[in-house]
């Protein structure tokens, strides 16, 4: 997607570690015309496959996701990391590593908004080694319900994600793809 | 707000401790569409006071404070309630009791996205105390912003936090208003 391309080129920084900073216009301060153009985008490749619910994670899977959702016409679940007090005793629950906390976070659905049978259209901001977003299969799967396809904002495509995911043989949609980047460049696929 | 009100009578849920679970349209399942409804709303009662910003907290505020600011055509910025490696060291932060959590949380900003004479329209999911807003507007003013309106999908309205935002001198709209409520049942203001 031409116009996310050139917003990350613009306003995205590389830091230290592989950490690609998009805090000014997708993680922290939200640019919500271009999230509602990007949710857009993504209702619209995977339009047509009958998704019932648009999973993420909270914190920053949760705009794009709305805004998918919202073009789609469905509801979005997003698990939680903490579980609040207003959630059931008896959980899905898994673990997942975090690339900017570095350590395993919890990813936690209730069994209440997750139904067996449910076709799940997962959606999250990055695809980068995908352990985030199998997380969320694993806590689908468990819940019974069907994974139909997985949307990504930005794919760092050299950490992996995407061989991690296809052996689950559903459609990776990224809207943009990053194949390389340091201090001084972000090189994207064609 | 009719629409809201009434899918709060079908779903809400009082729970233990005053808590009203709204978990099924509003905080771990999101209705993408009634936000969004939710949102054009709030933009039209606060247009035409000149918003250059929403600023909401992570993570219930994040949904309505994005179709708010996708109806006024602003950015939103959440504060976070940890830091992120992404985040510069010097921060705009500040505690704020959390209700569902039963401890303090921080509520930080980076100066990086709220800049002295912005405009802030501050949107949250709840208003019941008002601590967490007050918290926004603490970290809003030291950031040498202004800030103008403040909107909720959700009042409380025997918790304070009305009263607690008066001194503010600024308009203060929430979709719907609970006078009372326990287990059995909800009233609403007129």
């Amino acid at each position: 997607m031409k116009e996310l391309e050139e917003r990350i080129r613009r306003d995205g920084q590389v830091l230290a570690g592989g950490i690609l900073k998009v805090d000014s216009f997708v993680n922290h301060q939200v640019d919500a015309a271009l999230m509602d153009k990007c949710g857009q985008e993504l209702a619209r490749r995977f339009a047509g496959l009958g998704a019932t619910k648009v999973l993420t994670a909270e914190i920053s899977g949760i705009a794009p996701a709305l805004t998918t959702a919202l073009h789609l016409g469905i509801p979005v679940v997003y698990a939680r990391k903490t579980k609040p007090i207003t959630m059931p005793d008896q959980v899905y629950l898994t673990l997942a590593p975090s690339h900017t906390k570095g350590r395993m976070v919890e990813l936690i659905i209730s069994p209440e908004y997750l139904a067996h049978g449910e076709k799940v259209l997962i959606i999250d901001d990055f695809l980068a080694s995908g352990a985030t977003i199998l997380g969320l299969v694993r806590l689908a799967q468990a819940a019974g319900a069907q994974v139909i396809g997985i949307g990504a904002l930005i794919e760092k495509s050299f950490e992996g994600g995407r061989e991690a995911l296809t052996p689950l043989g559903i459609p990776v949609e990224s809207l943009t793809s990053i194949v390389s980047m340091d201090e001084n460049r972000i090189t994207f696929a064609d």
